[in-house]
């Protein structure tokens, strides 16, 4: 039996390119004892994925020339010779990106399609929701009353982080790249206040005019800028949740901006990063109960971006770097 | 009576001159009911001034033009209406620079010549031991076997971070500005190695060499290119203390350096300021006490430079900035 799979052909340069990817047919192996034969139903496609394209050390490696990349992936137990796992099984795992595989069990969790929408596991309860929930709650600390800024808040991780602070009691102000999405931010996901970066020529007016008692917690997802804007607004006993930086990815590693020391001290502010995985991953089952409740009871909205096909997973990735998501991007790589 | 009393009378444009103060004769009023006369012995001269002296918000105000400077201050009580207070008692509070005045009593400390010399009350069991203490161990939590670099490392606070993280059992890397200072820190302070930048081309390679095992606490007591270089050998979770920014106080706003978020993001890791008063002033009790008993157990050196007459306290304060004083820098304005 064959498959596609996509492999890492060279390093992107600045913005990936399609020709950064190679795809290649390969022969797919029989399931050994522990072993699951997997069907790819959805697979995850996150800005993330850009650093580990660079042979750089990092808290992963990195991916290796013309090996398939990886990422999150829902997929369908098509043959399985693991005890925990039987055909038509759906089941969450970091895998290849190709359309067929064969998986060690241990390394799978199974998933409900009743109890959520599959691509859903890949989101708002999955990674992306929890990543929204550690970073804001563990390293934010938001309390009742204070203003909470979110960039990237028509994103995946953005979205939920607005409607978890509004949960806490907080003021929200999502950043976005377009008017629809401010609309979608303010609408759908609750914020008070929305900025359009795009059509703002000075960022740190806009978000003082907006945040009136000034920032308390900065959920920041794309560095840069927009950052150092936000700095010259945030409050004392201020807190940075470093989750990305998006603006900065595609960029070599001399970018060079205000200096943050002295505003770090005269206003005893907090910036912090974090890596999912390594940071709270003993704390996943709490986190996704807190998500999964407050989904439940309707107090957690999300949109997902879903494309359509195996060949479209790259220019999928590619498309994250000029915001054309609404939330959570996804491919759908087979039907379910 | 009269004294003399040193005001502000330009902002520094950038290091600060002589001709930024002024000497003025003024009249000293007597003490009504709680207050007391004070006849100062020691005055304190802090990096922190500078940011005072600077018009902009800042977390307490900036000094106002032509009025006196105001820091920690060692006095002896001349005369009391108070009744903490007698003639003789010796106190501490934030005062102004002036040889007498009249304070109230609710804002003093009285202080013990027999258990330490007065002087040590503005350094290692005053704000800097405090600071040193505070800083390192609510916001750096050091633990055993890891590695702690502290720049600014023969100064006040510097000096007293190193050895509290040898009892905490770290290693200690010390960053100092002369040979001189670097014999100092790996004796009297107990420092394990020590790097003099200003004989080092790179400092990034100097931490690597000293640091074989990375930098899990950087103490940072100056800001700008040390704090980069340390950035590049910063291990996953580090904690980077922002102390102080000398390397900074005397530029503009508008000065770069590489930014940070990436790595920030790359390692987890946390910058993260403080003002003592503010962050920690509710256990100052707490860390008061484990530095007397420290320094009663013998495991806290500390240095001091001791400039003598009240006409030389701007000139301490300006040699601060070229790191002229070894340990805490006071002035000594009258005999005790």
């Amino acid at each position: 039996m064959k498959t596609q799979s996509i492999l890492l052909k060279q390093r992107p340069e600045k913005t990936p390119q399609n020709s950064d990817f190679e795809f290649k047919e390969e022969e797919v192996s029989t399931p050994k004892s522990n072993e699951v034969l997997l069907k790819s139903i959805y697979i995850s496609v996150d800005p993330y994925l850009r650093g580990r394209m660079r042979d750089v050390e990092s808290y992963i490696e990195p991916f290796q020339l013309n090996e398939p990349i990886t990422s999150a992936i829902i997929a369908k137990v098509e043959k399985s010779e693991h005890e925990n796992f039987k055909e038509g099984d759906y089941v969450l795992g970091h895998l290849a990106w190709k359309e067929y595989q064969v998986a060690k069990g241990e390394n799978l969790r199974k998933v409900d399609p009743k109890q959520a929408n599959l691509s859903a596991y890949l989101g708002i309860l999955g990674m992306t929701g929890l990543t929204a929930y550690f970073g804001l709650t563990e390293i934010g600390a938001p309390k009742e009353g204070e203003t909470v800024l979110v960039s990237g808040a028509a994103g995946a991780v953005g979205s939920t982080v607005g409607q978890i602070a509004k949960i806490y009691g907080c003021k929200t102000i999502g950043i976005a790249g377009s008017d629809e999405k401010i609309d979608l931010i303010k609408g759908k996901f609750n914020y008070d206040e929305g900025i359009n970066y795009k059509t703002t020529d000075n960022m740190k007016e806009a978000i003082s005019k907006a945040a009136t008692n000034g920032i308390d917690v900065y959920y920041d997802n794309v560095g840069g800028e927009i950052l150092d804007a936000t700095l010259q607004n945030i409050n004392r006993n201020g807190r940075v949740i470093n989750c990305g930086a998006i603006s900065q990815y595609n960029k070599d590693e001399t970018a060079t901006g205000p200096r943050v020391e002295g505003i770090l001290i005269k206003k005893s502010v907090k910036m912090q990063g974090f890596t999912l995985q390594n940071d709270f991953g003993e704390k996943f089952n709490e986190g996704t109960k807190k998500l999964a409740q407050w989904l439940q009871e309707g107090k957690l909205n999300y949109e997902e971006t879903i494309r359509e096909g195996f060949e479209k997973v790259p220019q999928a990735f590619i498309d994250l770097f000029s915001g054309e998501n609404k939330g959570k991007m996804v491919v759908k790589v087979a039907e379910e």
